[in-house]
């Protein structure tokens, strides 16, 4: 079958790789329907140890294959959403809602033991607990909306519940990437009253209002929190929702949290100290986050996306095929695209 | 009036001030009837920037000798608990209940504008929002319990709220001095099924077992982590309740805290980072605390201290007049002495 393989930076391929199997007997067989990249997928495609060989992608939506003997739920021929971590269903944090730290996680698609999704099919191990099934069919016009379920709308989520977003609330979305806007629709989503969009890029920022950004900022560093403050009446919001993972993207979360306020963080951290750590004290800061129980949310989320009252599939600017996909990269990296979905 | 001064290391002493008086109108006079020695007064009384002259004490009960014109509810001749920051109470963040975030808010006794407690009678600002009259009187058997609400009970209250401890959980404290006993009082009180306390002194640890600790660590480093690990089946606590400051401190409890979990900091912080900031992200542990908005908690805390619910005063082991106050201050960096109380 054909996969996503990368080799080192700006060098990714489709390749022909051994068929994807059943291993054990709670794993299912899932074809690819549609898949996507990620921002995070351009921390390898920008070079990194050990990138040569990682099969990519770890967001999509398949239709099952096949089950192993000992799967219970999931069937043939299901439409299931296959969110970017794999999960037991039955250990302490799968009970908590916290699927993200399943005793038994794997992440798809990072080099790991779990093959990438930005391909023709995939081993989706313990399949009753990782898989979601759908009641639509596997050409459905919400499938970019359903899509973004397996990762980045839940992930904009778990960036505006770990934040603390409330009704009423003072919200700073720091990145204009697709989680960054997916933030944005969660806190609109849970009632925020004003959302700070922060970022540059003219489209983005357009598709930012329409989520329902109420004000804009585009500068960066020390002045980029001085206009937050400003306006703020001086004191910053409540919730920070950090979707990009630099180390400047994390001083400016911290100089726009007003005392009391959290952070959440969902861009994958390249950093290696959280600084401050003493203002952080006296202001009483909250600092949260960290991969998203995209499982978890989607009982949540996907009755808005059924019914329209939110779209986070219009955080897909382009869509590709297979042979589409070095370009994808490409494109996404030069920010000529949003966010790239596959069609295998 | 005879007052608290740090002057250097080791060297503290009690001196004639020119008396408190009321300087604006919306001030209080108060003669302060019981006061204390805190573990935070330990850093100046070891040294440091700018200790010469600070008066000293964050921590009192008193009667209200005189109000200024604009005050409105306290009443001369009300006793009253001083919490360890002023407050205006009407700002939005003491509408929140985060009365340490005040817009107008200063600690007392720590060097800046506000003088101390350690001494016959102190000015307090704002009295209206900082004060909390009592119903009881100034010899009333409750006093140590009251004190504690002050200061030292609302921190370890603090402390279990921001790294959330609930009904049923999972809880280690770090630091057996009184704050880290109150902790445990607070987690107790919370409903946490399990409550490990790390520390190493055997009558503190008689204490906390007598408030509720069910476990006791002494190791300290990597060993105390292995150790509460072993108590947790491998996962760590859901809740750590960090009541030291020190860099050590903060790294152990970074190392027992499960996924998901949180740390609660309320020991002043004397490092200058957080590490493993990507540790934490990959478990979605949360870091939160600061100081207490103590003032806010005296409602909920109170009930529980008129009718011996808990016994917070218990922390006191040894009692001075002024004349006392600075072997009260060897005696505690001794260790000798728990906790110190002040009858001025």
């Amino acid at each position: 079958m054909r996969a996503t393989v990368m080799h080192k930076a700006h060098d990714v391929t489709i390749e022909n790789i051994p068929d994807a199997t059943i291993q054990q007997p709670t794993d299912a067989l899932i074809r690819i329907t549609r898949a996507c990249i990620c921002g995070s997928d351009l921390w390898p495609y920008n070079g990194g140890p050990n990138v040569e060989g990682q099969r990519m992608g770890h967001e999509a939506i398949g239709v099952v294959e096949d089950v192993g003997s000992d799967v219970q739920t999931i069937k043939r021929g299901q439409v299931v959403i296959m969110p970017f971590v794999d999960s037991d269903g039955t250990c302490m944090f799968c009970d908590e809602g916290l699927q993200s730290a399943c005793v038994h996680r794997g992440f798809f698609g990072t080099g790991g033991e779990l093959d990438g999704a930005q391909a023709e099919a995939l081993r989706i191990p313990m399949a009753d607990g990782t898989l979601y099934p759908l009641n639509v069919g596997e050409e459905d016009a919400l499938m970019p909306g359903l899509l973004s379920l397996s990762d980045v709308m839940g992930t904009g989520h778990h960036a505006a519940v770990t934040s603390r977003v409330r009704q009423g609330g003072t919200v700073a979305v720091v990145g204009d990437g697709a989680v960054g806007l997916c933030g944005v629709i969660a806190a609109r989503r849970l009632g925020a009253e004003q959302i700070i969009l922060m970022g540059r890029h003219a489209p983005r920022i357009e598709l930012g209002k329409r989520f329902g950004a109420t004000d804009i900022v585009s500068a960066r560093g020390q002045e980029a929190v001085d206009q937050v403050r400003e306006l703020t009446h001086g004191f910053g919001v409540q919730s920070v929702l950090e979707c990009v993972g630099t180390e400047q993207a994390m001083d400016t979360s911290m100089g726009i949290v007003r005392p009391g306020g959290a952070v959440g963080r969902v861009g994958v951290p390249h950093y290696e100290v959280i600084k401050g750590a003493q203002p952080m004290f006296y202001n009483n800061v909250i600092v949260a986050g960290g991969p998203a129980p995209t499982r978890g949310y989607i009982d949540e989320l996907l009755p808005d996306v059924m019914e329209g009252r939110i779209e986070p599939g219009l955080v897909f600017d382009r869509a590709v095929d297979l042979d589409g996909v070095p370009d994808g990269y490409r494109a996404m990296n030069d920010r000529e695209a949003l966010k790239v979905l596959i069609r295998p």
